[in-house]
């Protein structure tokens, strides 16, 4: 980590991917005809649960669906930052609420860490944090409100484009959108904006346009709504499903979400429309990703709003950021095993 | 398919694969740090469900596991037929139990091909397929007895082997077994067989060793009783969760699996050692297979006579075949939300 950060652009995601290209778990990206097929069916009013839909003609749009397969990346930025330290040499404090699920703490020590524990709230956890800096000199690095942060992030774009190329150089399905080797847009989760500003720091420039997607129940979609407002919300109490969106923005996250020429728009779907999504990446895509990472597909096959602006804007080759896997087969049980779905 | 069958050798396979190379779709081969530390601890004796347990030293074996994600796969055998019909513009004729799942139905048909009903079991199968061929000239395609489809099973290893080298060749962490580019064995469950023997076709003389796995419960074991017997058992009735195996070997397959030079050994778990493994293989590689395609890792995991041979024969880095993935979350849901495990 530089003293002083780089400027937020696309040189800089670049030169970031050069300095950890050789720690990189590099994750695949899958694609899906049957799950093409029906991303591009027109939706029925029965379908959109929760979205306007006052009798109009539903969009029409044509995918071809890039799923960033990040769900089968190593380690959450506490694990992520355990591994750097050691590769390093450097000491490294971890500051984790106490009540964090047992095996991420061991994963956490088993990289060498020192695991300190601290209340669950942010004020809490930073109460901590600034304990252990000043008995230790450590230096603070923030889960996703910093430039570092974002620029590492921004990387996975890099690789998408990558591995979109050499997909379509495979494929003789690629006469759509912008056509081989490149995006038309890319959706991703949107909790702290760490991801979401990364991946449209890097994109910004090359045409690929960038969307976010948040879980609108309690008010979670505090992005969209700061949005509207012209100012960031920066205090969030739902209890969605998306548990890993729960999160307000972040300062320097805001600049750029909040800069249209970076990120086109955010869009945010209820909990029935996120479990229909884990249910079809599972059976479907036949991977496991957990509810907070459902939420941009999710946006993808119910939000009309969405969908109509994917015609308008000729969005087929869509890029969608799975960015965890982290749950269980009893919370499968627990969302899927009584209620109908 | 030539008139004749090529002779079951790894060159008939290598030929194979480069006959269906423009049409392959290539499934990734993914590997965990964590399962692989999982699969090398010894086992506890509470964790060896079903599995002989004397107060022995359990096996300490150390595995390099490579998942190699078949589940990923287009299609079973009925769309694999309809597809490479289609594309070879020849009529296909499809024979399926008028009881197999709609959308399986449905994508068969999806690619041009005429589903012929039937019953389900194999007489009526076989009676209607008879028929079948009698009124159109059609050529009968096994799904697993027959030289093509063993040769056509078997190029799955020559692309594991592929992608083996080049994780390999992005990894630091191969100084172990027979090393780098190498693998020390694979093992694939055993329906039918076609996949194994396949396998054990493709394998034989590169020093690969190749191992078969099925379910014991209620006698689906038959190929591992019979290579005991020394015959081929020709029936099975068994209800076992693994559903894809419930499936007596066929002919053709039965004279490799039981060539001692070809295939090393078969060996059987029961049912909770098989929901076990696909719950690891949910929560810790983020993959959905279905019970019958985890019961190879589910013996590497839990049967101490084949974690004592690996040790035996210093078998390290393994490959394990992951064949399928046609489940869905109310199945989870009926597997793990009732029950503890």
């Amino acid at each position: 980590m530089p003293a002083e950060p780089l400027p937020l652009n696309r040189s800089s995601v670049q030169a970031a991917h050069k300095v950890i290209a050789p720690y990189i778990h590099r994750t695949p990206v899958l694609t899906s005809s049957s799950i093409n097929a029906i991303a591009s069916t027109p939706q029925s009013a029965e379908l959109l649960i929760g979205t306007p839909w006052e009798g109009q003609t539903p969009a029409k749009p044509t995918f071809r669906l890039f799923f960033k397969c990040e769900n089968l990346q190593i380690g959450n930025h506490a694990q992520a930052l355990a591994y750097a330290a050691r590769t390093r040499g450097v000491p490294a404090y971890i500051v984790m609420p106490s009540i964090s699920t047992p095996s991420k703490i061991a994963a956490t020590q088993g990289y060498g860490a020192n695991v300190v524990f601290s209340g669950s709230t942010a004020p809490e956890r930073e109460a901590v944090a600034k304990e252990v800096i000043e008995k230790t000199g450590a230096r603070f690095i923030p889960p996703y409100d910093h430039p570092d942060i974002i620029l590492g992030q921004g990387t996975m774009a890099l690789e998408l484009e990558e591995q979109v190329e050499d997909l379509d150089a495979n494929s003789d399905d690629i006469g759509l959108g912008r056509g081989p080797g490149l995006l038309d847009a890319v959706i991703s989760p949107l909790g702290g904006g760490g991801m979401l500003s990364g991946i449209a720091t890097a994109l910004s420039g090359t045409g690929t346009r960038v969307f976010g997607s948040e879980p609108s129940f309690q008010g979670g979609d505090d992005g969209r709504r700061g949005l509207a407002e012209g100012k960031r919300i920066t205090s969030v109490a739902t209890l969605t499903i998306a548990d890993g969106l729960r999160t307000p923005l972040g300062e320097v996250n805001w600049t750029i979400i909040s800069d249209k020429s970076k990120v086109e728009g955010v869009y945010s779907v209820g909990e029935e429309e996120i479990k229909k999504a884990m249910k079809l990446l599972l059976e479907r895509l036949k991977v496991l990703v957990e509810p907070s990472s459902c939420v941009p597909f999710a946006v993808v096959l119910f939000d009309e709003g969405f969908r109509k602006e994917c015609v308008r804007l000729n969005v087929t080759r869509l890029g969608i950021i799975l960015s965890g896997g982290n749950t269980t087969v009893e919370a499968i049980s627990k969302l899927f095993g009584t209620s109908q779905s």
